[in-house]
């Protein structure tokens, strides 16, 4: 019953079993209990799980027990979070703007999207046939962003404004074939966003030019300028119409890049009426809260001439074998297939299920309601600037959208400290002016504090809003003409109940954890428990701007502290940067690094990165955005590295080695005997260790990549530490490094993070990048403890190894060590089937008429499908699965068989929708009942794909991102 | 664009429309947008909606403009609503017992039923074609009930335990044909519990002994003896086997009644081996929050020669046309058809998505976790007594459970208020004794703080927890020895995963108001808002004990006298009483308060209550509960009260008229013209007019039961003011009274609620009823504001009178004006069809292949089927539903015209599963497709039903009551 005593959290602490919580997580959070769990190790040929474990972990990298604080009970957990949070201060109100805003997020979303599992549990929609639901929520994010922007073609999101800035940057230098190297950005960008795009243009030799667009000349630059970043409107406030500096621009065949602002946009010109060829932003005003930093998402809008070029997933419409329309992820080869180190980026994991937030609330309000939003803000903004005006104070713009720039000269400091005390946070732009930004939530309560505020400053009255003014023509010049978000899908859903249903209906299409596992390999699609799940919509975690001063956030900053602290344990590390928004981005943030870390040596000709053939394609990806060579170790044949291609060609670039980049256990699921060798090959050829964490769920508790002999890690703490994956993000990316390496951590333009002498600069556009959702990663630390979460990696270990056992004498396993083991996923060999016309595609769509989601399919070896379990499944559903497969196997044996012929068989016609296997005329060579339940439990319990298989070639060829019909 | 900015809360007002807030809400909470309303106006033939409510409202009872308060947006009534309830006090822990424990509700409980609206929308499972998840949640926890008590049939839950313990007194009092009147009911009962006993016995002049079990001696009372109802454990926390007591009380006949604990159950004899007949109690402390009293569900089961004449609701297992086995509500005449005056409960409305939780708690935890929560509780309670016995502490119990009992003498408030300053309430027994009530919850922190209150009240030093030892056999001879939860489904489901996709897979088997327009006449099922529903879980509304000090809770009585300031508004009358958990409840309470009224004027022989035909039989069943004599008043055939017939029956009865029940609009959706004549004729004869609010949707804003001239009324918060059924509960069933019946409002036996010199007593057992979803309906109030709610009603008969116009082709429309009015709900006659063979529920059954939930049939008109669409559902919903019904008149007409003979049309074999669709054979004399898809609407979006249609007299033939099988 429980865990012993001594292991519960001193503030419920107990010295016997009576006082014991009845509300232990590790057992609820484990999937098959101890009982399944000797039988399985049983069918494992193994009597514990200390001995399982041990047969796997090679002993050489056995790290001592982990160490962790005592554990909590799930509801304890919550209570001592909530007073960890409640310091931070959520009564100083922020109009500090920069791209980050209030908003009133519609309550019918944030309680049937962001706080329901069947939205945020499913993954990225690999198989569209299991996911028409946030496919078409992606659809319409993509079309918001297309209309309103007026671009040609946009993505379904990225990680940060200031990221999706520098990847804008990285569109027009592949778009010049990277022979031009200057970029220019506007002064008058939010300074995160030009720190963010200043990091990513180091590695690659470009000249970052930070000027005022009004007096930077583009012919000066003509054949080297790659092209020029604006804010639309300035984030100083300014609205200008960039017009004639974008055509000065695109006269010298530069890219005119605008960051901008989708609710500005409902009132303003678009970018693609002005001439912009990318417009790259953040949706999160669109209802997305705060959450001191992220998630959000960030978009990404192209005219046609760069479409191939955009970075991210990409939705489009696409049809069905039989022709109806259907909805997937476009250019798919984007994608798992990453193109390596001639890869432009390396995002995979972004923002969707935020990018799904701001879709519904543009579907909620429609464009009458967004114009309606825009255009109070904008007058509210109004009678600010004009009760300030009343007063004297100097207001330097004169056109304007939420933001009002006053000119405060040495009064600026004591200005903004004054107003910190009337209870308001405003921008100290540059020491002589301030910035209030107003938003949708601001009350006139507010706009007479704020006047109040500014009088008392003088020792003057302010004056009533009644005796104020606005100019109704204050956007004449600048406003839009063209009309946006048409489609019916915007005017269809405006009731609550319309909306709550138009939710449910999409939501029910699709596969997510709350409904069967998804056994994708390398993903990690482990339980997002409702503990960990529920601080997240709290308003202390909610609420809070990501640039308030820090001790207006010391909850979070407690809170971050000791997850950093409790990583570092679990990694074997010294330093940790909550940082990064995404593995990729862990990756680009290490290699950064170790890079600085080489430089600050003297040793900036060190750029030879070594990555073995099997790596994650964000793998090369991040190492060319690092700007280094990459150099590809061969493997063994056995799924492991070949160490001695590795120690040839270590030795061969031992002058320029900058470091090695290696998955563990391996991207075959593999542990590695070598591991330890392969660090002190690099070591002593001077060479860093960098090691991607997305295994890490067999690790933690038995090794560690410290302890293994690693400089660095990421993690995704959408993987292993239970961040929900919000069907395709958000995630978390930290990066743990050794004590050497710890002076180079990310740093921020913005707020004191690290020290800027020594820090790589930003990665991200906020400090602690996606904040708001480190309170899942932390309680799920807090409630498993250092025995729990050990006990998760053995049993996530055990059920890869139990299914691989069963499923043995039926399919092919690739990769197992000699004692026959594989980590906590397997790889099953489909490429035998070849030979009848079957396939992997064949198999995981089949495995959807069984009710499941496919595994990984042809990754890392192509024509195979890899599975993983994870620990929270339990053992009903993985034999379930074993079930299915080994029908499946029975299906194939009927075309091996020469039964029938293979373009008759059930495999190749799956997955079968209702409305085929309902329907009047039915010429199959098998049954209906075949076709829809193949084993009996799916009688009582079916999940159905709502399109057929899914013509994938189609949609690539005729491209449509955005909404047409329904 | 949005309301007046007059209209607009003073702490969000605004003077512009600038400022208005964008999240006003009654845009979202109506469905027909204002064009929307202008179409539908014309169908009905009327310019504005206006004109239209004037040509449904008698002239005479329109009431002048609804006035309150200003309106507030969706967040900004949350923001004001957080102040308010911030000054309760949830800092001060209570160990006051009494039948309310704080417990430690299940997170994924909590988020995945409690905040999911796929639970707690849809309506009391009369469709079971569409509600075989709830129903075995219903059926799972019946069988907890039934193996925890031992006895043979649970129903699926009662109001509370007070009136379950009452109605335990009247099956009682019914087995024995009424001819028994003494009834005992032991002291160490609950005094709320002893209370609303007294209250109910008065009517039927049952004697109420309130003594000690110990000394009295049921063979003085041979064959008077109704029964005698004992808590066990005892109140005060005395643990005795009372098998004797038990055995004299039977011995004389008497029913043999206890009050129990299901989670002392879990270690203690069962009532059954005891032998008890009956037992009741509160399932609250199963994982249901305190919320300061309810809602909870109160369990009731009994032994095989009662099984009939238990009250409420029973799920039953029965089986489909084909045999496959399938769940339902058992006894179904109970229901609807409740048996009027001869009934002996008048209960609907009970407790189900409660009584849902508390068995899924049991279902998370297992019968092992049952039982190992209950010994920690028993051990931690063995802790403090043990402590506070060193300190030389008196204590009187040599056996107990939960409940520590100390002999305080005359220091007793000084102690109570001593550890109320340490920040403890525990209970002042009876100004001589104190108890301490523990609870899974507490922690050994909070023992030690108790045990060091208890010491620094004496100036002594606490011993040490470790210092201290428990009596592991303190138990025995009270332990029980038989088995419980042995079945399937109490060990299935431990792990969160599991537990989260069972509960999704009995979510998605279910019709709520997530999928679809439930349009059950009579039952308002309108939206129930997120906004409104944020709050319930909210931890100051959720953590509150029922008895705490007032001062603690002042957040509550803000909210409620406001509520009731805005109810009296509403309904035109004085005063207001929250107490009533249901409808049905709230109709016995007024009668109850009009009963009292006659008394205090010396007219105690005033007893006759004269009751329409056509009325609800909760009407005759709570007349009779209040000991009246009915006297039935004639229809005039058109949906109204012959008032010749009322005249005259009120005339003749003139020396003993009571009152009249009446509801309004009429059970037949009629306003009727002479209601200001009913009143005046009633009220010249002496009597009361006692109004059913349950139509009130059509009321609001436009007249009320205080303008008519009734003198009370119950309101249903569950239809009118958007508390959500939970699949068959909870509720609210406030009344509303005139002036000169204020005295005579309900009260409380423990906290000071109304003058208990006038008050009739208690009807519930907490003081405010189910006191934490009343924030639903305050906060709908506030943002509907009083124009917002008029012109609720407005289209809620707008919408009704829209679908009867478009019908009235096809389908013969009860009952409609003389100007071819409804009012907000309206019968379509099905009878002309029962000459081909077509009856109301051939075409409910149908309705379910079109994706509908059934409107509610045969009553109040045999035969027919009442429709109540309210003004929530958008037009294109109500047009769905339209074009349902005509399609089905044609399939009608396919039999009327001989084309199909009626036993192979596809009305009779409605509705259609996917088993039956999809399988390999199909012989019927439609296609498959007809069967399924009959409007092309149906392929995009389809819920279908899991079992096939229901053979219900199987069921009440083999009357089985738990789970047998899955
Ligand atoms: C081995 C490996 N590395 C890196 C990544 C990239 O992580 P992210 O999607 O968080 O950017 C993945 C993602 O699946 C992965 O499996
Ligand atoms: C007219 C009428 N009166 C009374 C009731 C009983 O209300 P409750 O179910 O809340 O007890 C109902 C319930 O539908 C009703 O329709
Ligand atoms: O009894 C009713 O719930 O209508």
């Amino acid at each position: 019953s429980g865990l012993p005593s001594s292991t519960i959290a001193g503030r419920w602490y107990t010295t016997s079993d009576s006082f014991s919580p009845t509300d232990l997580f590790p057992r609820r959070h484990i999937g098959p209990s101890d009982r399944d769990i000797e039988g399985m190790l049983q069918v494992c040929g193994v009597s514990s799980l200390q001995e399982f474990s041990n047969a796997i972990v090679p002993k050489n990298i056995r790290s001592p027990k982990l160490q962790l604080g005592p554990v909590r009970g799930e509801h304890a957990v919550l209570s001592e979070l909530k007073q960890i949070v409640s310091q931070n201060n959520t009564k100083v109100r922020s109009f500090l703007g920069m791209g980050y805003y209030p908003t009133l997020t519609p309550h019918v979303i944030l309680r049937n999207v962001l706080e329901n599992p069947g939205w945020y549990t499913p993954y990225t929609p690999y198989q569209a046939e299991i996911a028409q639901g946030r496919l078409q929520a992606l659809l319409t994010y993509q079309t918001v962003v297309q209309d309103l922007t007026g671009l040609d073609m946009s993505n379904a999101s990225l990680l940060d404004e200031g990221t999706a800035a520098a990847e804008a940057m990285n569109v027009a230098f592949t778009f010049h074939k990277k022979n031009r190297r200057i970029f220019f950005v506007s002064s008058n960008c939010h300074p995160q966003t030009v720190s963010v795009v200043q990091t990513r243009a180091v590695p690659f030799n470009i000249e970052v030019i930070v000027g005022n667009e009004a007096t930077f000349d583009p012919s000066r630059y003509s054949d080297k300028l790659i092209g020029a970043l604006v804010q639309y409107p300035g984030s100083d406030g300014q609205l200008v119409d960039p017009s004639g500096f974008v055509a000065s621009v695109k006269s010298v065949g530069g890219v005119a890049i605008c960051a901008t602002d989708l609710l500005a946009l409902a009132l303003l010109k678009s970018p693609k009426e002005i001439g912009f060829d990318i417009a790259v932003g953040n949706s999160q005003r669109l209802g997305v809260p705060l959450g001191y930093g992220g998630p959000h998402a960030a978009f990404f809008a192209v005219s046609d001439v760069l479409k191939r070029l955009a970075p991210g997933r990409i939705i489009g419409q696409s049809i069905d074998v039989y022709g109806s329309p259907v909805i997937r992820m476009a250019l798919q080869t984007r994608e798992q297939h990453i193109r390596r180190e001639k890869a432009t980026s390396n995002i995979c994991t972004a923002q969707a299920l935020l990018a799904n937030c701001a879709g519904f609330y543009a579907t909620y309000h429609g464009p009458e309601g967004l114009r309606r939003i825009a255009t109070a803000i904008n007058e509210k903004a109004q009678y600010l600037a004009s009760g300030l005006s009343a007063m004297g104070y100097n207001l330097p713009l004169s056109a304007f959208f939420d933001t009002v720039k006053v000119a405060t000269g040495e009064e600026t400091s004591k200005l903004v400290q004054h107003l910190l005390t009337a209870g308001y946070n405003i921008r100290n732009l540059d020491g002589n002016h301030v910035t209030v930004s107003l938003d949708e939530p601001t009350t006139q309560l507010e706009v007479e504090g704020l006047l109040r505020a500014f009088a008392s400053f003088k020792g003057k009255e302010a004056p009533s809003i009644d005796s104020l003014s606005i100019n109704k023509t204050l956007l004449d010049g600048y406003r839009r003409t063209t009309p946006f978000m048409t489609h019916t899908v915007f005017n269809s859903y405006s009731s609550e109940t319309e909306m709550m249903r138009y939710l449910y209906y999409l939501q029910k299409k699709d596969l997510g954890l709350t409904t069967a596992m998804i056994p994708l390999g390398s993903c990690t699609m482990k339980l997002n428990a409702a503990t960990e799940m529920l601080p997240i919509t709290w308003p202390e975690i909610n609420a809070l701007h990501p640039f308030v001063p820090l001790d207006q956030a010391k909850g979070y900053q407690e809170m971050i502290t000791d997850l950093e602290k409790d990583l570092a344990r679990i990694t074997g590390f010294d330093g940790v940067s909550l940082q990064p928004n995404a593995g990729s981005q862990g990756e680009y943030a290490g290699l950064m690094v170790i890079r600085a870390y080489h430089h600050s040596r003297g040793e900036s000709h060190r750029n030879v990165c070594l990555i073995p053939a099997s790596a994650h394609g964000t793998n090369p990806a991040s190492a060319a955005m690092a700007g280094m060579v990459i150099v590809t170790v061969e493997g063994d044949g056995d799924g492991n590295i070949k160490v001695e291609d590795l120690r040839k060609k270590a030795e061969l670039h031992k002058d320029k080695l900058s470091c090695v980049m290696v998955t563990y256990p391996s991207t075959h699921g593999i542990y590695e005997e070598h591991i330890k060798e392969i660090c002190s090959i690099i070591h002593s050829n001077g060479g860093q260790v960098y090691m991607d964490g997305a295994n890490m769920n067999a690790q933690v508790g038995l090794t560690s990549p410290g302890f293994i002999g690693a400089d660095v890690c990421h993690l995704n703490l959408h993987k292993t530490f239970c961040i929900p994956h919000g069907g395709g993000g958000p995630g978390v990316g930290p990066i743990c490094v050794a004590k050497h390496l710890v002076p180079f951590l990310p740093g921020s333009a913005v707020v004191s993070v690290n020290d800027p002498t020594t820090s790589v600069g930003s990665i991200s556009a906020a400090p602690w990048g996606s904040a708001s959702i480190l309170p899942i990663t932390w309680t799920y630390i807090k409630m498993m403890g250092a025995e729990g979460l050990t006990k998760a990696s053995q049993v996530a270990m055990l059920s890869a190894n139990y299914m691989a056992k069963r499923l043995e004498s039926s399919y092919k396993i690739l990769y197992r060590s000699q004692a026959g083991f594989c980590a906590h996923e397997f790889i099953l060999d489909l490429r035998p089937f070849k030979e009848c016309g079957i396939d992997e595609v064949d198999v995981a769509k089949r495995l959807i008429d069984y009710g499941f989601h496919g595994p990984t399919m042809s990754w890392p070896v192509p024509g195979t499908l890899m599975v993983e379990p994870t620990e929270s499944e339990p053992l009903s559903e993985l034999d379930r699965l074993v079930e299915a497969f080994e029908h499946i196997r029975e299906e194939i044996r009927e075309v091996q068989d020469g039964l029938v012929a293979v373009e008759d068989c059930v495999l190749r016609h799956a997955p079968h929708t209702l409305e085929v296997v309902t329907s009047d005329s039915w010429n199959r060579k098998y049954s209906r009942e075949k076709a829809a339940f193949p084993v009996p439990g799916l009688r009582k319990n079916k999940h159905w794909p709502t399109v057929s298989r899914i013509d994938n070639v189609y949609g690539d060829r005729h491209l449509c991102t955005a909404c047409v019909s329904e």
